[in-house]
């Protein structure tokens, strides 16, 4: 009972942690609840509909399956199962009818051949990377509608009024969803794919203002000890690519709100996604050097450590004001100071090396350091990419 | 008209191309179409379902949404469906009958109540990640189940009776899902997860192998020319960790097959899949070197060079050794001769480093080549920790 007992202390736990990371799905399932509490109120009260369970099922259905975290999810699914089923819908009794027309014996037959056709040929199109990120669901309900209408035996003017009912029944449920998704605190997919872009360059310009600091001095870990989340949040960017991907094509649903117009170059996005992923790889690079026990002695050293403590924080610095720009939508100051200054010291760096007074030095403990270096030169060079992706972005 | 036609022409290449790329789709696509049509044509010549569309409608619903590529994936949504239609049923009876005993005025009332809070309760605990892994499925067909059942209206024997039919309408969709997919060409999530692994690793062995004598050599370009593929295959590594979770967690629902036992310890694939992301982060990092113009002259670093192209060779075979090991699911050879050698060459560049004789050295030419030199030997770490990761994984 013990076990027990620390185990639900456990559970608990967990559940505030979810709750508090993101109060908005605490609010989701209470929206979810109200949606479907709506829709099942509605039939149950409705007396045409008493004692008759099919039809209110399936607006039942339609708000379980459809109703998703993100407004654009939503509307997206609602969408693709409209369509899908009114589509699917007409195609079937086509199907059926034609089946029909060949006698007893040619019904059952040609029924399972376009039942087996259909599916076959709807499944593999699935597979299509840009078909399945749009419309994979609408797919799905087609094979289902068109494989129910077809084979379900009944008479064409029972099938019109089933399809009708089920038709309006689909979308009372569906506009509940989008409704209820829409009024009552809305999460829209597009803003969270522009906090997300923003909190991923804050995150890598978190890193680099510390780790000039962090690396060169090295003793200030007293200081920071408790406070070493800076150094570890970039992984996080690592693999947001499915994440980002799967925003900007919810968002791609969604209708204009707030500060974003309907079709907002969600795009760019993806493309500012994919140059601060390159950048966080090359500062999990970097990131290697930090652990490492071999460090340059001061003296020799101190020049080039001034200059990539500047890179370092300069880079840092101009993330974080390229990621309040997206932040506020407003365009990057150009030419960006924090940038000019870092490429100023790259080039510094450059020379500094190229002078060539550096006689006398044990190698190994060069060459840990120059791999710092160079690597800031990398990222420097990469921030540059991004302030141009972001100002890209602001016009 | 025209424009009409290359468009046609543009998607049957691309159809031949996803067809080509995967065969196993074409297959799963029949697959589907052939469980699809079993399923119908039962219920279509079932005397005792004739015209009753509903219950052969729970079993081609069944199917559509149930079958999926590989057969975990097809296991894990059968159980989840037949189980979660089993609870949630006999909860939402239960739910029924309670709310049904204080009376007309109250039923309604206390039918909108439950379904609100188990609806709320279950879409929050979909958040959970690890249910949400497992089980999510399961969780909207138990607020879906739930919700049909307490508000359907019905006496509660007529409950019975529907739960019963469409029980067994679920079991008939699923089990036939289950079948076709394990007994017709089956894809086997863990297999695909198995020969992944395999492969990301040989990907790196490929990079890492070619590395030094395209990096050094420089003006090998000529013969390799049409054959640089070996240089990008890294890049589908660095987002592969959603694609691995996935499959891992669908692999758990596998029965034993082929070589692998029921419950292999498919987590080890995940922890080899994100040494070799780091892996493949650094070689990244390393990549970016190959396009900078500048290139170390070659007297001085003829030593270097020399040590480094096998560090990155003699890497690049450990990999695809490690690779091969996993393939045939055989014990790595330990110690490995290739490790033992990249980790000496590691060691001797080390030393030479640290010899000093490296005075007029134009530091900026050293540079790029200190960073790659820095890279390899971090590479060759990280290949020492995936091979006693892999040994783990063969024991």
């Amino acid at each position: 009972p013990k076990n027990s007992f620390t185990k639900g202390v456990e559970i608990a736990r967990q559940t505030k942690k979810i709750g508090q990371d993101d109060p908005r799905r605490v609010i989701h399932s209470l929206k979810l609840g109200l949606a479907l509490t709506l829709v099942s109120l509605f039939y149950y009260f409705q007396p045409l509909y008493k004692n008759f369970g099919v039809s209110a099922m399936w607006a039942v259905m339609t708000v379980v399956v459809v109703f998703e975290f993100s407004v654009g999810a939503t509307i997206g699914k609602g969408l693709n199962r409209g369509l899908a089923t009114f589509i699917a819908g007409a195609l079937g009794v086509g199907a059926h009818y034609l089946a029909s027309m060949t006698g007893k014996v040619g019904e059952p037959i040609f029924i399972g051949l376009f039942v087996f056709l259909q599916a076959a040929v709807t499944t593999f199109i699935r597979f299509f990377p840009k078909v399945k990120a749009r419309y994979d669901y609408g797919l799905v309900i087609f094979i289902l509608t068109f494989s129910l209408v077809s084979i379900s035996g009944f008479r064409t003017d029972e099938i019109l009024d089933l399809a009708h009912k089920r038709l309006s029944t689909i979308l009372v449920g569906a506009s509940t969803c989008v409704i209820v998704s829409i009024f009552v605190c809305p999460v829209w997919a597009g803003e969270d794919l522009h906090n997300l872009v923003a909190d991923h360059l804050e995150k890598l310009g978190n890193f680099l203002e510390g780790f000039g600091e962090e690396y060169f001095a090295g003793s200030v870990e007293a200081e920071f000890k408790d406070n070493k989340s800076f150094l570890v949040g970039y992984r996080s960017v690592l693999n947001s690519k499915t994440t980002e991907e799967n925003q900007a094509n919810l968002a791609r649903w969604e209708p204009g709100h707030g500060k974003f117009m309907y079709l907002h170059p969600w795009e760019q996005y993806l493309k500012i996604g994919a140059l601060t992923r390159k950048c966080a790889c090359r500062i999990e690079a970097l990131n290697s050097y930090l652990n490492s026990e071999i460090k340059a002695p001061e003296e020799v050293f101190q020049k080039v450590q001034e200059i990539c403590t500047i890179m370092s924080k300069e880079s840092g610095q101009a993330l974080k004001e390229l990621s309040l720009a997206i932040g506020t939508m407003t365009k990057p100051s150009s030419p960006n100071r924090h940038i000019v200054n870092s490429t100023t010291a790259a080039q510094n760096l450059e020379s500094l090396l190229k002078s060539g007074s550096w006689e006398d030095i044990n190698l190994r403990q060069l060459i840990s350091v120059a791999a710092v270096a160079s690597l800031l030169i990398d990222i420097v060079i990469s921030v540059e990419d991004i302030a141009e992706s972001v100002t890209e972005l602001a016009t």
